[in-house]
């Protein structure tokens, strides 16, 4: 089961890349520029290059699952938010369902299911990840849904929490989440689930059940 | 059957409003601020104190159809095209399925079913209208979509094509798509219909069947 990584060379994208090809899972990473690719070939992980605001889907040829973690968060302009995180992300989705493949992973964001309980300069990026995940749970593609919280960049605990109440705080490690997400490429019963993920301190197979 | 008008203090919700109450449609016009009700109570139009960034679901009680013309257009900034033509467009639609409604009719743009054939800069907005137009079509409500051309101020001619082909132009008067609109809410009978709108020589009636 290859799964096709639409986001590999961002901060989540290449720690996931890294920990779920040390696990053994056939990966492929798309990257948008051939001079990106040496980071991967070092490691020996397969590429393809290939551009979310262009033509991609021959990327997904082969491939049985997408891990959809492009877009940079809620720091990006808001052009880029529509093109990437929103029209980006409904094109993988509707590219993975036409070429019939198995799930689609999508990383998307705490609060994107009400954008308006968001604090007011995040407002914009919780719509385009509402829409985008609204779109995928439409779709015929089983899905797995993330939903980290407030990004850092900490070392992996390997440790979570569900929701703010168990965790005390909104926080997560992009290391936390990429080993979260190498969890869900490899638990091939996760379907039609749904994880709001923050530093905690339970494992993750007992978080995403 | 009473028309919900979302978008009724814009350029072309002012006109559709104007037009559709002088035809006899019965139309509730949202408005965001109070004081903008003087301008519809002066022709005997009701209104509705409703925003489309907060609760607004009150609006629709009552109402059997939704005008959505919200959003100026592709020169707003990135952020409130994902609040209010990405965002308020889906919720409009979801709040209208769960009431009940019996039809949507959505002022989108042309170009919207394909943004990236869009001039660059209009492709983030186009993006937005082509995630809202998505999110309708799947929607359970009967729906008609508008997607006009570039807009104008010029007065109305009552007469337009359906493609650039037949226009020989990219461009429509707002009058002309408040006329347009109009039309498509006395009849009744069209539904999960789309139609690009220019100016050019048709009758709407010979342009929209």
């Amino acid at each position: 089961m290859t799964t096709l990584v639409i986001g590999a060379n961002g901060q989540i994208g290449k720690q996931f890349c890294e920990h779920a090809h040390e696990a053994g899972e056939p990966i492929r990473a798309m990257i948008r520029h051939e001079d990106q690719a040496d980071w991967f070939a070092g490691r020996g992980i397969e590429t393809v290059v290939a551009d979310l605001e262009d033509d991609f889907a021959h990327a997904l040829d082969g491939c049985d699952q997408v891990v959809f973690t492009a877009g940079s968060g809620p720091d990006t302009g808001p052009d880029k938010t529509l093109l990437i995180d929103l029209y980006g992300a409904i094109r993988a989705v509707d590219i993975a369902a036409e070429k019939g493949l198995e799930r689609f992973l999508m990383v998307s964001a705490m609060r994107a299911e009400d954008p308006m309980t968001a604090p007011e300069k995040l407002r914009p990026y919780m719509a385009a990840k509402f829409a985008a995940d609204s779109h995928l749970r439409r779709s015929a593609l089983p899905y797995v849904i993330l939903k980290p919280g407030r990004l850092t960049d900490e070392a992996a605990t390997e440790r979570f929490a569900e929701g703010v109440d168990e965790a005390g705080d909104n926080r997560i490690s992009r290391a936390n989440v990429a080993l979260a997400l190498v969890h869900a490429v490899q638990d091939k019963a996760l379907q039609n689930a749904e994880f709001t993920l923050l530093d905690g301190e339970r494992g993750i197979a007992d978080v995403m059940v």
